[in-house]
């Protein structure tokens, strides 16, 4: 790498239930603390010792809520920096606030955002990426990582790539065109023929000072509220309520890349962010005490118990110590009505 | 009821796993000490309670296997008699041992043998069929009784009813003109539809001095095996392993009715051997802990687990503490596959 990244900090926020990976993720269990993939480091851990092989632990934030904030400070050791919500503002509140607080201590630092519970392989091709994006960053412009589709997910936003950059370091980096929307399944295929469009995953890569200044911009009483909060952290409880809630997304990269403010690094690592059990079993086999007769499908115990499968097809089976999911790999994506059935009956302890 | 049953005494044969109710039923958990239709008492208990209604404790004997004496024990607490196989022999020479040590205290007694894991519902015409039964037999007669069909099962054998006999208080007695084998569907659907067949759920009730003598004649090395066995219990470990493993049907039951010995008294009661989980579906509801998303079928968990199952249908969801069963209700029939094959690759702890 010819980039040194010594402005570089790290910012992952740590939020979100995971509710289409019940009855494994739970709201009081999200998805980021678990060992999804059974590497033996959750995907929190994961993306702390991606992030550490690039920048020391002082220089990684993690935003969370309060009732995680215990259960990440035992998965991190070494974390250093935590910003605790007092409550759920969505991403641009959490990531404008590390910004915030970064801001104040190096003024000129770029910041990365890296959701927690992402998996990616290819540490050289993720360090490279991020090499590109923070020289791209320097520049002025808000940087963000496209993920080469693999396949025409409509579960996905899709970034449109625009002209080519001319940024040293950067050789890949090109403005972004537009950000579209999750699209429909034709459109998602047409998407993926083209060379053009790579797959939003929330990664973003921006001066600490830029982030700010577009907030001040677009979202004035969300800037002066992160601001007041970097210079004086005691008035958080009373600041935080007061913040907007709304994602990085709305606030930030839609309406910069109108105005030509974006720019997109093309990332060659594979990423994946297990949004359901139908990636889940692409990651990874069935459990150890599988059985399948006359069957096929996915089937995991989070024990040592016997799951026997007979005369089902593509089912997908997740056996915890208190609860069991039985669905099929098609309705994956449904899986999340679980959760809010339960929470609607009030069964909130599941 | 007009007759007195001074001279009848009930057989208990404990034996069977219930392969096709696994992961509820187990080898060393078989069907009969499972409380199968939440009443809770398990099948045996019931059958015990059933039993006791007509006959005093000392008057029932349970056969069972070494493996299982002291679980019975402790379900019938006021069990006096059990006659403990040092391996299964199949039907006859558990039913036949009952017999010979029940002739050799009460040599004109009646026996009834009533599987452990059956469930019957109507006392009374359990009663009444019993006392008719007991008159029937005391003329000579191997008296069963026949379960009228509730459907056109291909599971059982079925009775064929032969002329009306005239037995004081056994008004609806009949001969056995033939006992059938498994029926296909075409011509159980063509029994059903027929007054004169009925199912044979191996229920028995004889002169123990009957069936001693009919053995003697039929299976001759057994009978000698079985009297001397009553005469000097000592010698049980050395005479066991010489008795026929054959089941009474073929032994006794099919052999005698060719001959005109054998009578049948069609049952009014509710009959149930619950041979499979759409069997047991039939008789109680899903758990307490099952959701169904745009399913539906039948879930239970031993535990206070949740079940819930998304978008599948029919479907057959058992889960206990270390085993978890997912298939369909169509394919119930085929479960005791998953026991079978656990045998074969020597997961025996299943």
């Amino acid at each position: 790498m010819s980039s040194d990244l010594d402005d570089f900090h790290a910012v992952i926020p740590a939020g979100g239930a995971g509710t289409r990976l019940w009855p494994l993720s739970r709201a009081g269990r999200p998805k980021f603390l678990l060992d999804l993939d059974g590497s033996g480091r959750s995907l929190i851990q994961q993306t702390w010792d991606r992030l550490r092989a690039l920048v020391p632990a002082d220089r990684i934030h993690v935003v969370t809520g309060a009732a995680h904030a215990e259960a990440i400070g035992e998965q991190l050791p070494d974390l250093v920096n935590v910003l605790v919500e007092p409550s759920p503002r969505n991403s641009m509140p959490a990531i404008g606030w590390a910004a915030a607080v970064i801001a104040s201590r190096q003024p000129d630092a770029v910041i990365g955002s890296f959701a927690a519970d992402h998996v990616i392989t290819g540490d050289a091709a993720f360090a490279q990426a991020i090499s590109e994006a923070v020289a791209t960053a320097r520049t002025g412009l808000v940087t963000t990582i496209g993920i080469t589709p693999a396949g025409p997910s409509t579960a996905f936003g899709y970034i449109r790539a625009g002209a080519a950059l001319s940024v040293d370091s950067a050789p890949s980096a090109t403005a972004v065109d537009a950000f579209v929307e999750k699209p429909d399944a034709a459109t998602a295929a047409r998407y993926v023929a083209d060379d053009g469009y790579t797959w939003n995953a929330g990664m973003f890569v921006v001066r600490a000072g830029t982030l700010l200044d577009h907030l001040d911009r677009l979202q004035p009483t969300l800037a002066s509220g992160l601001r007041a909060l970097a210079a004086d952290p005691s008035r958080l409880e009373a600041t935080w309520p007061s913040l907007t809630s709304i994602a990085i997304d709305h606030a930030v990269a839609e309406p910069v890349s109108l105005e030509g403010g974006m720019a997109v690094v093309p990332a060659t690592f594979n990423w994946d962010d297990i949004g359901d059990f139908a990636a889940l079993a692409t990651l990874r086999g069935s459990g150890p005490g599988t059985m399948f007769l006359d069957a096929d499908g996915w089937a995991l115990a989070t024990d040592d118990t016997l799951v026997a499968v007979l005369g089902l097809h593509d089912v997908v089976v997740v056996r915890t110590a208190d609860a069991l999911l039985v669905t099929t790999r098609d309705l994956a994506q449904r899986v999340g009505e679980i959760p809010k059935t339960l929470r609607q009956i009030g069964r909130t302890e599941f």
